[in-house]
């Protein structure tokens, strides 16, 4: 049910942005991983690329920022939150970073890297 | 420049959603109409819909918010916002919303509405 103070409310196939940060991400097995910290989009076409997952640490010190292509996730509405398949076995080698390494994004091949591991297309 | 301290910086094709919230938004004559309060993302297709923007009213109150279709805007180096063709006498018929109101994303016909009064496509 829509909390119908907030004009980010919408339903059926449309949700916000701000709805998506912060929601639960599970793997395959129901294991919570982590929740979504931001999602990235492409300026351009506009494609929702990728989320960008986070274990929450306290104040997010020391947190890992692992970024999922969204093509590689799917919204469960039983769980309420996103499933990847990734076991936590498989989650110690994904691309991640740490806060102050952004500049990761700078280099075209850490797209490549992402999709490589997940399996998705590169847009 | 990036804050090196924010997990969501990113830069050059790409944004996070939580930095396209706040952005402004201008006219093509350089108006300020007013600023992104989110952005509407299609879950499925994890196409980026809408900008919601809102004229930034005191705590949001007697606000209103205009979809706004992704495709009818371009982001402007320059001004540091998105430009969308809309004149201020235009704006007063655009299709907006008020707090309470999200409903009306429920109507299948208020996509139509808002894709004909910009002259976007219907995805």
């Amino acid at each position: 049910m829509a909390t119908l103070n907030n004009p980010s409310d919408t339903r059926g196939p449309l949700i916000a942005a701000s709805k998506v940060n912060g929601t639960s991400v599970y793997n395959e097995a129901g294991e919570k991983l982590g929740s979504v910290y931001d999602v990235i989009l492409n300026k351009a076409s506009g494609r929702t690329e990728y989320a960008i997952m986070s274990f929450g640490g306290f104040l997010g010190i020391g947190d890992s920022y692992h970024p999922l292509p969204w093509q590689a996730m799917r919204y469960d509405e039983r769980q309420g939150g996103y499933v990847v398949d990734l076991d936590r076995s498989r989650l110690e080698g994904a691309p991640s970073y740490k806060v102050g390494e952004t500049g990761l994004w700078d280099d075209p091949q850490y797209a490549h890297r992402v999709s490589d591991y997940y399996g998705t297309p590169l847009d």
